[in-house]
């Protein structure tokens, strides 16, 4: 199956680039399953539904989340209504919403997608790895899904390749998100799951994570709080993570980075 | 002018790596001036007299430190010794060693090299957007030195993305440290300074930031003080940054990832 | 019933004087039941058996921790075997021990002792809030339960207060421990419940949270880790809290902190 | 002389109980200078010119802050028109305002007044102890100033121990501000400093320090963004500090906590 991840759409310019780029994307790759982290497609804070019925347009079969998953109070009500939007699974029991979803391609094939957020240096919600034990006993590869993709929503680098390991061999990808950088250690682990620290954003690379660049200065060195954040409405670069997985196992064949646009090096399979 | 930075050498098959690499990378690329953060090189926690000697040896010009600095004690005392080796300029005042030091190449070329670590999701050091402020007024490109190499040592992608766009125009690269995972965002930004969030580690891939995975997994899952961290001994790759200077300006012409290893997809210039 | 709640036992000097005092505050204030902080109790760092079966002797009924009980290894395997000795019940499922216990006095009366943890500022356990939901359905104040004594071990007197209220009418006593200093707030809330942020440690308080001065003060202003933390043997004052309940509903008619010792304005019902 | 510190007003319950008590407070107890942390004054978040106007009014002469300072932009341009209201010393250069004045008693004595914040589990601003070392070469008790008085706000109890002990024989008073919970710990150091961890709120104690319950305790245990923080209006209790310092020496002979108000054990000198 070919499976494509997208990191965090940041703001209009990325959804631009998303815009522009992800139907070819679908089309020329033959894709049989598309994912976009969208935490911050909304102006760089939380999604609305209108901007994600526009992403299911383009392509999209499930959107992710993250912190911001909230930002926009519409979400709570809204994530009740359309299954193919996530939530981090690990927030308590009574959040709105769902962390997982097992969905169909084209083709016939499930999808399972989990959404879970780091704890460290991070809001301390339920243990991540408790909450994935709990749901990889439910969903198997090749036992009851064809493929899992797992969105590792987390600041350390540390928590992210931790968490990798402890799936590694029962997801098909492990992708981490919220850093708005992409890593280049795109990987196959020993177990067989694809494994990339950071998808990276869909935004602007001129910029302070997709944020325009005097405030998070100003921030940084003023400590005062007369600065707001705005988000950055230049060039975007789309960063994704593609997958083929083994049809007979579920797991990863090849794990190619994508990056296009206006700054960083392109990369494609 | 050739500038090569390589990220954090962990432990004993970092070292390998950069010893079998560097001096046919410094010898085939030309390099003027090569650094190497070493926070980790002893065993994953700090650096001894014995080891930097070797990495001196190997081609380093100059090697740079983070928060693992002072995990060898000899080093509080080595560290005042050794002007090649740096520790983050933002420690306080009466902390042994110094933060920025003025080298030159074997062409006479002077070669400014600080290192700088974040406050974000890290121990409270001194203001680095000040002290990098103070610095750069006393050195300035092609004022008084010919290049200016930054070590932003830190944990968030924020931090160093702001501190990337504080200092643009005014060094000659700015790269990050301390992730342990080579980000694939290298640009030029628009002041001319070349920039990388994280120059990513030298060492083992297959493992948790360099460690053995079954500790840190233990740990962020179980939260007992019982699991030891330990350095990982399997192939490691080696991570480091290409900068080209423009020798009239001291800014960037390129800059190019490098990975050569085991298991990460090769970058070379 | 009368219930007493002492402190974070901190070291020797904290032993010294709990074995001074304790036998004769039992004795004479007709104490039916007698809890005790006890992870810093083995040289500021933990618990031992021998420590603890020596409070017990002294006069403790329960024996709670914290951040700090697995401090000494041996722990991990006696509080297995003593059920008297309780750890923070947020502590991820497999951890040893339990968090919460019910006990007999000597007239038979059934007291509940749980031990809960916050996470601001502290490690990620899970949900405090939901941990103590969970076992306040199990256990009830004059349904199988005369008293219940919550420890709520934490730094945030945000997160302290809010279990207070959360917990108001449910239990007999809701006491902080943790930041090793007593609070004046000792009160009944409007549900019935006693409430204080902090019930201060047995220790030496001519020090830093019962350490030696120096290298607290060292580690703050210097930030390198060669300073080791050691306990402070100076005279101790105890700081407890009494709390009588009304037993036909066990909730708190009559809360009074307890200081006696060398330095702190001496409190006794 | 003799000196009283209120802990952190806030909101209007708080500023109620200062206007019933401290005039009289001020009359009778002879008090020679008065300094109110006003961090929360205004509505819980910050304070604004007219609030501090009628606190000067009722008999402050210094109002000291916070992490809550700015939180009235208007106090970003107020603060620097007036010397009698101070922000933490340790803000960074260019902050507005000051974090240190000298101001004089009816007879003429001069007293300094510092504001100082802590950066365990706060905001990284600049060394505290640094700060402090610097003015109290300044500053000196019987040098040029008959008593100095440093407001500690800060989270941690060791942080604020650290400072006490740091600034021993140095200061005439070290208090704690920003947890909002009154210690019970006065004591004077060896050094001739009078101390206490937390001088506590002028502010309703039947909430979450200071805000009312419902809010925090969702908070804590439903991690969505969506309670909104208020301020608690009922009847408040009065926290304060009262010391007498030896005019020889400037050091102090005498510290008493104060607690007057609805809901807290009274305590009086
Ligand atoms: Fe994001
Ligand atoms: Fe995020
Ligand atoms: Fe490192
Ligand atoms: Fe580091
Ligand atoms: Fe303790
Ligand atoms: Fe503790
Ligand atoms: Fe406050
Ligand atoms: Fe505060």
């Amino acid at each position: 199956m070919k499976l494509l991840f997208c990191g965090d759409i940041v703001g209009r310019s990325g959804r631009e680039i998303v815009h522009a780029e992800l139907p070819r994307l679908r089309r020329d790759m033959n894709l049989d399953f598309v994912v976009i982290n969208a935490e911050n497609a909304a102006g760089g804070f939380g999604m609305t539904e209108k901007i994600c019925a526009e992403l299911f347009e383009l392509g999209a079969d499930v959107l992710t989340g993250g912190n911001h998953s909230w930002d926009k109070s519409e979400c709570l009500e809204y994530i009740n209504r359309e299954p193919r939007l996530l939530r981090p699974a690990n927030y308590p029991s009574g959040t709105p919403g769902r962390g997982i979803g097992v969905y169909s391609t084209l083709k016939g094939q499930k999808v399972a997608v989990m959404n879970v957020m780091g704890r460290l240096f991070m809001d301390p919600l339920d243990d991540p790895f408790a909450t994935v034990t709990r749901e990889l006993e439910r969903y198997r590869l090749k036992g009851n899904v064809d493929a899992f993709i797992l969105d590792v929503h987390a600041e350390a680098s540390s928590e992210k390749m931790a968490m990798g390991h402890f799936v590694d061999g029962r997801v098909s990808l492990a992708v981490g998100t919220h850093t708005h950088v992409p890593t280049a250690d795109a990987q196959i682990l020993p177990g067989g799951t694809a494994y990339q620290t950071d998808a990276g954003m869909c935004g602007d690379y001129n910029s302070v994570i997709g944020m325009n660049k005097d405030a998070p200065i100003a921030r940084f060195s003023r400590k005062l709080p007369t600065e707001r954040l705005s988000v950055a409405h230049g060039p975007a670069d789309l960063c994704a993570v593609f997958v083929e997985t083994d049809d007979a196992t579920g797991l990863a064949k090849r794990i190619e980075p994508i990056r296009m646009g206006a700054r960083l090096k392109p990369a494609a399979p």
